[in-house]
């Protein structure tokens, strides 16, 4: 295996419980309350399927228009949120020793910019990192578009691929592109559901995972 | 069976992600950043455990004056958030229905007064209801305290109880009690781990828990 790709909000960033409050109070604002844990669920979907899923859910329709303006008062409210961009314990340390050995890596994100440079800035992840954005590559997560536009950006074969995310749609997602899938649970999923979509292995976080990495075969 | 026994947050009210973040920010202003995740497995506890299990995890003592303090914060924060007291989906009519069956029940929570106050008020929660707040009632929640008590304030047998909450605590207190546990989804845990906990049915929230109350030998 010779490279990574990651998920960015859950698994490099502390920012899903932001976003399950943004989509809450945006949907409550649109009169439309939706429990916080629904929410939470499909956090990691583009928005456009999460406001589908959350509709069928809820029994409630929304027009395309009346979708795109709730996602973006979402982002809005996100953005106002004090730690948009704080990295996870591990992640900025886990990027460093992949960049110091050489190890290609990638970002596949359902979000967008502007919304996810403050994440990217924390990060330090500069223009010489392939960050393939939602709606840029085809279709959003589950579907493995975004996975394609990394792996071949980053001219590598799918199988030489781990996709590393915190998500259930990361993992099925990258099972599609026939890529090895690592779950974290730091977007608060818990390990029996990314082991049942299809996570190869499971760690807490990226602390966990950089100390890991020797099982993965690198070192 | 003949009594329920509720927690209250992420059972009866949307309130464990407002709790999450009130944490977090007020551990932040306290030069500690704890990622979300990790306090939201710890909600359900008592302010005091969930202080010792997160020092326990990140590596980092907290005097017990410091321990106040946060707790005191975190409290201030929470009651600020505009959705403290919403009731989940289900919660209030789930309630009446026990009411009008002439089914009794109590609330067993880790929250104090006056921080639970707007959830007791949003549930229609009026003083002919038992309602046990945490260290009121010796040991908290893991321990079966606070389920004895309400107990025994219903002047029931513990094995006419039904235990509903959506932490895992809820349930190990509640095996530990011998009464009968029903996991709950609302609080964002997953299935899995309320089976392990103990829990012998799982419900998504207190909608379908309504809807489900014939698989309980009740109608």
């Amino acid at each position: 295996m010779s490279a990574f790709i990651f998920d960015l909000d859950g698994t490099l960033v502390d920012t899903v419980y932001a976003h399950v409050m943004a989509w809450q109070k945006a949907l409550d604002e649109a009169g439309v309350f939706v429990d916080a844990w629904r929410i939470h669920r499909r956090i990691g979907m583009s928005g456009g399927l999460l406001m589908r899923a959350l509709s069928q859910e809820i029994g409630r329709n929304f027009t395309p228009g009346e979708g795109k303006a709730i996602d973006d008062r979402h982002s809005e409210l996100f953005n106002k949120h004090e730690h948009a961009g704080k990295p996870l314990r591990g992640a900025i340390a886990l990027l460093k020793k992949l960049k110091h050995a050489k190890i290609p890596f990638a970002i596949a994100t359902s979000g967008t910019r502007p919304g996810i440079d403050p994440s990217l800035k924390a990060l330090s992840i500069d223009s010489g990192v392939v960050v393939v954005e939602g709606k840029k590559a085809g279709h959003p997560k589950p579907e493995p578009d975004e996975f394609y536009e990394c792996q071949s950006q980053l001219g590598v074969k799918c199988e030489e691929c781990f996709v590393v995310g915190d998500a259930v749609w990361d993992l099925l997602a990258a099972g599609r592109a026939k890529m090895f899938g690592i779950g974290l649970l730091s977007g608060g999923t818990a390990a029996e559901e990314l082991f049942k979509a299809g996570a190869f292995r499971v760690y807490s976080d990226t602390a966990e995972l950089v100390d890991s990495l020797y099982q993965l075969g690198i070192e």
